[in-house]
């Protein structure tokens, strides 16, 4: 807790390895601040070995504070297991904030256990900034985005049409602020490449040469679905038969995944003729990740990165079914359904077409220290009140 | 669990004795209807001896099947321990949900542990009902109840402005519905009356007669303000004054709670001249709780009963502080704010006026039938998609 | 955490306003100590204002580092409730204790969240010291103090039977060391008087004059009992009929003290007449305890403070039912069951004698700085082996 | 909840696929018994695909009641992750048994959530019989066995050595019956057979033919060793160099199970040479783990499985380590430490040597049946007394 009671004390939760990439800019400003007292609360799969050793290191290695380190993720990759997930991290939040006792705790996104950190915070009285309100998807984030939103007090979105959403959904004018995409500010500094080599070393499968073309696909599960197995065969099925090489991400820790984990497991033992082009990967650092996005010929599956970070890059997008259904996009993404064929002409026609000229759409310059600026100078408040737009 | 795959299996979780008396009519009639598998699930307050025995022996008289008796509410009375109880309730709804596997989940109103039930509801893949959203209010109920209408894929509001904000904040028309308030149909249908010899068998003090005037107080603590327990003090001050038989009713379980219900057991203690026409009580049966509103000269605080309940009886209220700020009222309410000047002020007013012509505000005839049929019959739905309004 | 590797890292949870009082002298002797870092665990009754709100001033001002402060007592007062704190204690201590990484963690007697924390510390491999094993009593307490001795890795029994016991049960004699009680070598060292004008700030009531013959009754609740109300009522009804002038304790918060709380709740509304001598207490700081038990011309109930600390003092106890049986005792003991007459004639025969010679079964000298020279040099170990005895 | 009065409840916790498979002819007993409601609560492993999708298919085949499934695994498999899931484990058990309101709870071996679980029975003031106690054993296992034996009312011991410590620890002698093993009743009884085919559709990697020698390795972290990556990594590289057909069972999901599955998956992906003869099992059914035991050349590892079973069937085992380190064992056992030589050696040996003389030391006929007797003819009381032996 900081002696100094002039500084304001913020506290920003994180609970997935995206979320550490996005935010490194923040966090990093954030801690350099004089005005302020930054404390990281790590949890979700952050913890796990599995999915990201590389960013516990990186935030030992950056200096932070590190306020809790939560074990909260309950094994199962179902509903109920997720469900249980966000209950068992707010009950453990709670306390960490309780004892760190910060003026603003920073949610960011979509993530179940964000809108369960976002409510102990709410209990607790403390005043909730929210990162990337506003935004339309499938998938249950659709219902914990706006949900986060009607619990927070200061909103920093990515887009005008954002923006647009969070005012008619009450919220005070005077603290919503489109500051652009804490990942695409990310993606237009980064200056990282990754050579053959070096993709070599996360994951497991065969190599990918990342000097020729080849496909990426990052397929999440969407809770609100009951098929994602079939949906993650469908597009296996139909990437296996364009025989090209393929990095393969494993799915987030939603429910869903554990059947969609098992299946590429399957996949692998027993079909090996069609995966002997694809190294499947649970996570490269932020750098190394934009770097592929830079190099890959196309983005196939329902990443947000596609959407966003790809607007960017000019990377061609092909994004399948409901999990981005209603995100803004610009020209370099094709939307499928789930079915083979579809995908398969969809990723044949991005291959064709190449890259596209960037977007601006998720971009704005200096996203992180607009941030900043409002974090350390903006009244807090903790009642809210709705706004009615006219 | 239902063996009968044709019916609706309907959840509603129940966690304070507020919400038992405004659902009395609705669960009954769900509890009757042929296509309809209704479980009550316990919790809260709900399962605590002195807050609700009379409400357990109701509920089972009633013939209701109990899914789940959640013992979660963590001493304290203070903002960590609500927002624990909150968690822990969800955690536990979420076993409970997962082996019921309702269809649908009802959430009441917009206390936190509701949020927290939805919240689990919404990861499970379960439709939600709320009921009472789009209010305005203040304390953390206002956040608490927009983020539940983010959540909840039915809503049956209270009045008409209440659907405009619902509307407004994204939801679908086709399921969102005006069917007046539960609270005030029961007063509707209530022909109970009560004497003074019943009411001296609640609680704890000094016989109140209910054939002469007497004010009621309910003054529950405002969870977004630090002074909970001054301002019922300057209430005690401003009313102790006029010298009238009080009936005061204990604060909810809210952070807060605990330094003001010992405020009270020190008024008992200490000021026993001021308190010796007041009588103390955590909670009537819901009949006499109405009975009480129709026969009290003025209903004194901060209660939503105030605003609802009383519009339709035309029930005098002086209604305090920001707790009900922004609520839709009728001609019945005066409001003040926390001085002991203007409560007492506010208080001879009412007095002097007496009794209103009722309200309709807050009315429409058949309000649970209007939901059962909702319930029973609407198309059931995961995915939510914003609407924006034009 | 520490800084300083050479320092054994001692971990004291303190979850009961009785726990306070016995480790106050060895705290401070571990936290003066230079090779020891001491951290306080906060749980339980203690984090309740009603109970302990002199305990965390004094905690405080004693310089202490507190590495969390928990909020896991959860409402009821009923077996369920019990069970569940007691979960809640272990799964919130697992994260301290993770963070907090202690060489040793000291449990202190019998009270179920002790053995939550026990589990929790044992299976984080952490080497456990538990004080006051191997006596006998009744109530659920048994149970649980044996099964701390059998995770426990280092032993402070009281007494030499108790030493037989713990040895008889497996563990290694060159862990078990006989120092003698907390709770005795603090009488043995306390100067304190109280006078009846100090006993006044406590509690709620009529005065009881200090120097004028009165009963001091503390009767906790039996867990492995169902009449815990009856057996309250019928002390109560054996006391009021001697017409002496009584201190009268709340029960701990177990299993069982709903209900014996709300019949003293009920003495004192229904029954002024009998009650017009009595004060109820629910705390005194622990020098004031002791001062009072010297004061006192009986000590009626269930209490270890009877068998124990009065044994030192030579104060007459009346030690009713089954919660001590079996606990080792002096002269100063008279024990009797549940009937009205029976304990009656116990007070009155102790008051006809008076005044008892000390004992020394529970006494030995320096005994918390003997636990701090074992705390500070005993090797540490993890694996445990059973020793048998021939 | 029955509503048969005069029936006596049992409820039967299920955490692990080897209690379910240890404990198949109780269950089923206790299901036909007339006088018994049972009921069965899983959790733990028992609810994750990955280890136990034939189990639950089996219990809903076998007509059981489950009071509750209860998703209780924190991932990590660490010690903070494995404290986590006992303490969650205890909460959840703790509303299924208020619930399910038992008269007995059985609790089984020594596994931590089953330490948990008898902690909720034991402050719900159940009656708790425990199977297995008294056993000596290394790891963690070690004192979880016997803190349980303290907490327990009923006691069926698989030995006479066991027997002797449960009474030295203080049971009463009325309550410990020596039955023998569950396990080894077992594996008296079947009389299954497994085929190369049928265990080919078992776990991944490679085929092992069952009609030639073959090695079958079980070694499972120890809990209160640091070293259990570079102990798996030793028995690997022993039994490569013999360069026979290994089935190797993945381990269990305590602390260290990461760090050795992790270990496994690296010889799978980068060790393929010394792999090709290798079989990965997560899990087999009861009966045909039984027929590899038979079929088996030698098992080598560290699982109770290798001292009990193959004690019965004279099966050839190799205990490495400390786990088992105490525990009562037949001819058939080779001990060894934790170096590759010595692994190497004493398989060596006991493949020169061959199968064993069958030994009686774990086996009684009719254990089962000889506990459901106990279990439905016994005074059941909750209150515990020590009982000192001379």
């Amino acid at each position: 807790m900081s002696t100094d009671a002039r500084k304001r004390r913020i506290c920003f939760p994180i609970t997935s390895r995206a979320y550490y990439g996005r935010s490194q800019l923040l966090i990093r400003k954030l801690q350099d601040h004089p005005a302020v007292d930054l404390e990281l609360m790590l949890g979700g799969s952050i913890m796990l070995d599995k999915y990201s050793r590389h960013i516990s290191d990186d935030i030992k290695k950056g200096g932070f504070t590190i306020s809790a380190s939560l074990f909260n993720v309950i094994e199962g990759g179902n509903h109920v297991a997720m469900a249980k997930t966000a209950c068992l991290t707010a009950l453990e939040a709670t306390n960490s904030l309780y004892t760190a006792d910060p003026d603003v705790v920073v949610i960011c996104g979509d993530r179940f256990e964000q809108l369960a950190i976002a409510m102990a915070a709410a209990y607790l009285n403390k005043t909730i900034a929210h990162i990337e309100g506003g935004d339309l998807t499938g998938s249950i984030d659709e219902s914990v985005r706006h949900a986060i939103t009607k619990l927070a007090h200061i909103h920093f979105v990515t887009n005008d049409d954002a923006k647009r959403r969070v005012l008619l959904m009450g919220e005070d004018p005077k603290y919503v602020f489109n500051t652009g995409s804490l990942d695409v500010e990310r993606v237009a500094c980064v200056n990282a490449d990754i050579t053959t080599k070096e993709l070599g070393t996360y994951g497991v499968g065969h190599d990918v040469d990342v000097t020729k073309p080849f496909l990426t696909v990052i397929q999440h599960p969407v809770t609100t679905e009951p098929d994602n197995k079939q949906h993650l065969e469908t597009t296996f099925r139909a990437l296996a038969a364009l025989d090209m090489p393929i990095v393969w991400f494993w799915p987030n820790p939603d429910a869903g995944t554990g059947e969609m984990s098992e299946m590429l497991r399957h996949f692998r033992e027993h079909h090996e003729a069609a995966t002997e082009k694809m190294r499947f990967i649970t996570n490269l650092p932020a750098d190394q990740f934009i770097a592929l996005l830079k190099r890959t010929a196309c983005v196939v599956g329902n990443s947000s990165a596609g959407i966003k970070e790809c607007s960017y890059l000019g990377t061609p997008v092909v994004d399948i079914g409901g999990r981005q259904q209603g995100r803004l996009s610009a020209d370099n993404v094709v939307r499928t359904g789930y079915s083979a064929d579809e995908v398969r002409a969809a990723v044949t026609k991005q291959l064709a077409h190449g890259r596209y000229a960037p977007s601006h759409i998720y971009f704005k310059p200096d996203t992180s220290q607009s941030m900043v600026d409002v974090l350390t100078s903006v009244d807090l408040y903790t009642q809210k009140r709705f706004h009615e737009v006219l």
